[in-house]
């Protein structure tokens, strides 16, 4: 990576770190921020409201994402970068991969945040496991009908596709 | 698991299938729905509509979650149970340990998604890689700034935890 682009980047990292520190100040959640950038420009900025919206999906990376997504009027962030106070944690991960932005830069990792108190890492641990050995009681039926959903869908002739 | 008990599951289970049939008459996203239950009753009902809200993030699980968050005021769904027409994506089961229900129940698994072209096995093995190992260009850039959000945190006499 050249000078000027990794200076770039951490630019916008450390104003991903600087919402973190609004978002504490706040109340509204834990001290995670995110900010997403397209063409050079900050297009979204997102905090942790878990416990003020009563929504355990809104960590900042869900934020932020949400509200790029609306503000692009797309379901994807291509040509996007997000950047993270700390590591996302499996969720925030995931909705990263869904949303397909082109990099994702953290600054604070998830053995940090375990050290405060939070999952980040136990839910890492968790989710390569097989069910039986999950912590969380976790169990599948196959039902008759599981795989109506998936054949009415493959038929579907104006679907679209994510 | 005793037999009532069982049936009771499988009971459930249906209707979350029955949603993600209902999404893909609806057109707004994909093929998969979840409900959740708490005492018996159905609290939320979810379907996928990622493609029409453009939330990448708006899965059936996410937004069953969403919805009894709302319903009973609270950012966390103890003693519900979470039931979902297919294996949650490593997005949705991160959403779901941050839920904190009692127990998962699902109908399809990851590899009858993939099969229909979703990429919840894909994102499956991409989470446990080292991140040089992932597809995803990402870098981790220990900023001099990262802990700052954490020490206010942890400072904070008023914080709620989660």
């Amino acid at each position: 990576m050249e000078q000027v682009e990794w200076e770039q980047h951490k630019k916008f990292l450390k104003q991903a770190v600087k919402m973190a520190e609004k978002g504490v100040k706040s109340g509204k959640g834990g001290p995670f921020g995110a900010i997403i950038v397209k063409d050079g420009k900050i297009i979204a900025r997102g905090y942790n409201q878990v416990t003020s919206s009563n929504d355990p999906t809104r960590h900042a990376e869900v934020d932020a994402i949400r509200k790029a997504c609306k503000k692009l009027g797309t379901f994807e962030l291509k040509d996007c970068v997000i950047y993270s106070s700390c590591e996302p944690c499996p969720m925030c991960l995931g909705a990263i991969y869904w949303a397909r932005p082109k990099a994702l830069f953290f600054a604070a990792d998830r053995f940090t945040a375990a050290k405060y108190g939070f999952d980040d890492e136990f839910i890492y641990k968790e989710v390569p496991l097989p069910l039986e050995k999950r912590t969380l009681h976790t169990v599948c039926i196959q039902m008759e009908n599981r795989n109506v959903p998936f054949e009415q869908w493959e038929e579907k002739t104006d679907k679209i596709a994510y």
